[in-house]
């Protein structure tokens, strides 16, 4: 059994324009809940756990996995997951929304530090963390040596890139999107979610999975805004240069600048704002 | 001790504007960590559990705590929470992001239910529940009788108050706002934050807390996208007119669909779109 595609599916809606209402049939972004379910060695047996579910737009589902593993701690590189797979006994509406994941047997796996308490509801990330000492991160400082420079002008023209591919925020407004691309500005990978924190999961899971070095002089674009939580995970895979269509928060900004991360925001065809690391700037 | 307050904070930035280079001092919306630590009590004695810590901007904490309580159903109504306050027995760093809630000694609370086994990184909400089965609303279908017609020239008019009132948002680009009107379209509560879960957590825990009643003709206006956690949440408090600038999601669509909650998209100066309940729009 195949994964689930489709980031937009239509709908029937009603359309007021000034005093006129039209019926037509409109995109709008699928959401669909994606469970993930564990298999680990531990103490010699093969134990079952269900990590989360977490509402995304189907589709590049394994790439998704690979990366919230990866941002999450529990994998450390690509070969630390033996496999993922669709899960094949499961209800009607279930189908392609459970993936099973099995991680090598030599991972120390120790999910009592990833266990919380309760589940969330914002959209940041950190949330179900039981204690604030939680809301920190342990990644090291980004290499910030002076060698790697990018000049505004790339900076500018990343957008332009997204314009032309991005089809499913194009046809719904709905949908974020996350975008790799090389020091020259050159596209390599974009991905896209209804959730911003998974449209980043999936880049970086993407790039593991194609054995695209992260730390090697890459840029990220970002959508929309940018939370603590992204610029977290943007430096525990080794991205140097963040930039968003949106602004970041406070907590965004202090981590990306402990990190030496660039850190910019606002990005328009004309200019941009730096909050740190602006040093890599030519 | 007080909470703390400030939507935005000053941060230094380069700003790239064509080819120039201009050092200046922008405002970014903040955003800090607020623990909910809970007392209750079980077999007769007072337990205490750190239930969650979400990433908000500081500021009406304590209708963000009691709006979240309500959402999640810990709580049923204002009364059932005898008392909050921030803690004072915590490191420098946490002070103001840690509040002690107390609940009525006869509440029956099941925290067992609610506990799930792992934090989460979606913008959604239901994440972290670790069955998809959980992901579901068990609220009742909303009112539809036909009484409570609204006008499209309403509707269109909700932002013109918004755009007045939402200082934060206007300042930053970085903060989402709930809007709370009755019929008529008079504004009656606005709340802020860098989370739209909690914006809309903040405006039903104020309306709580101010004797509004959500189930009697109210309109709620949200300044982002409707993920299906919105729905939930809005439809859970009763709230029949859910509008939104931003595009909603498929799943969002269904369940206010299903429970009879009008849901409004794309609102413009001269146009929106309806996804459901449209029968309520004159």
């Amino acid at each position: 059994m195949s994964g689930k595609t489709g980031l937009v599916m239509p709908w029937e809606i009603k359309k007021q324009l000034g005093a006129c209402t039209e019926t037509l049939s409109d995109l709008i972004a699928v959401e669909e809940p994606l469970q993930i379910r564990l298999e680990y060695e531990k103490w010699g047996k093969w134990q079952e756990k269900d990590l989360v579910v977490t509402m995304r737009s189907p589709g590049q589902d394994f790439d998704l996995v690979m990366g919230f593993l990866y941002a999450e701690g529990i994998i450390r590189e690509e070969k630390d997951l033996l496999w993922m797979r669709y899960c094949q006994r499961v209800k009607p509406e279930e189908e392609g929304n459970v993936i099973r994941v099995r991680l090598h047997g030599n991972l120390p796996v120790n999910l009592e530090n990833l266990e919380r308490n309760f589940f969330t509801h914002a959209s940041c990330g950190v949330c179900g963390k039981t204690a604030i000492d939680a809301v920190s991160c342990q990644a090291e400082n980004l290499p910030f040596d002076g060698r790697w420079k990018i000049s505004a002008d790339t900076i500018r023209a990343l957008p332009q890139a997204l314009d032309a591919q991005q089809t499913g925020f194009n046809h719904t407004g709905g949908l974020h999107a996350a975008v790799l691309y090389d020091a020259s500005g050159n596209l390599l990978l974009l991905r896209e979610d209804v959730g911003r924190h998974n449209a980043l999961d999936k880049l970086i899971g993407a790039a593991l999975r194609q054995g695209i070095a992260l730390p090697e002089n890459k840029i990220v674009l970002l959508s929309g805004r940018v939370s603590f939580e992204m610029v977290q995970k943007a430096v525990n895979a080794g991205i140097q240069v963040l930039v968003a269509l949106g602004a970041p928060s406070s907590l965004a900004v202090r981590l990306a600048q402990e990190k030496k991360q660039t850190l910019i925001g606002f990005l328009k065809k004309d200019r941009f704002n730096s909050y740190s690391g602006w040093e890599r700037i030519q």
